[in-house]
């Protein structure tokens, strides 16, 4: 299962994991909390919803938000790089994106943005259009996508 | 749903909720914000896992850690009332427990403690033994209880 490859290749190397979520809400958190003995792994997660919280908890710049709105690679790549920077975690993953029903400012539904950081290394971010497969989908392929960008950046 | 009527509830009541979750780790949240539109009451998230992230991230003493342990009503009662502290939200429930398997510092496996913290009243906290269930079944029944606690605060 890739959530506890996940842990054992983050154990192996001693990371510790951070998570900052919008549109999955907690779910990528709470899939790695899933498996006994992930509090040897897992730092820390913000679920943040709001822009106030993007803002507050992770040091999102409000001028990016405005400029690039909340489901884009550059507020994706802020996150991640906040969910490290208020952590003690060396590997952070972060989540924001449209999960519908209905499109936002411009976007479509099922748009989902990405943002990989660790400690020492550039911060990737990356953009999945998913489609108006329903609200639970989007959230769950989401998630998923999430677990994988970890898991390959333990990996590779 | 219990979900749905909990954001009902709130938005007629112009409140925002937050979470503090340690064993749950974000299923709380994640449950909250499974339903469309939940962005105008779900204001943000803390998913503390750790103890570093329950002090940094609600202002939970360490004195409290040391002398209760991290499942305790004590600390479920500090991790509530620092997720209002850090949040704009005007309602926030906290979990804190061993999902298991095995217990841990004197304490029995299956033991959940929660906090429920809301503006102008009293913090509530309170506890619950589910016992040796196993892990996904003592994290679902944690979860559900936390919603029943948010629903009970905003419906008396």
């Amino acid at each position: 299962m890739r959530t506890e490859e996940i842990l054992r290749a983050a154990r192996a190397q001693g990371v510790m994991i951070a998570t900052a979520e919008s549109c999955t809400g907690g779910m990528v958190a709470a899939a790695l909390t899933d498996i006994p003995g992930s509090s040897d792994v897992v730092e820390r997660g913000f679920v943040t919803y709001s822009n106030k919280a993007k803002i507050e908890m992770l040091g999102v710049s409000p001028d990016t938000l405005a400029a690039y709105g909340a489901v884009s690679e550059v507020v994706a790549g802020e996150m991640a790089d906040g969910a490290l920077a208020h952590s003690a975690a060396q590997l952070a993953v972060s989540v924001t994106g449209i999960a519908g029903p209905g499109g936002s400012d411009h976007k479509p539904e099922g748009r989902v943005c990405f943002g990989l950081a660790m400690r020492g290394r550039a911060t990737q971010t990356e953009t999945q259009d998913y489609g108006a497969q329903g609200r639970a989908m989007v959230r769950g392929l989401a998630r998923d996508h999430a677990l994988t960008l970890l898991l390959d950046a333990l990996t590779r």
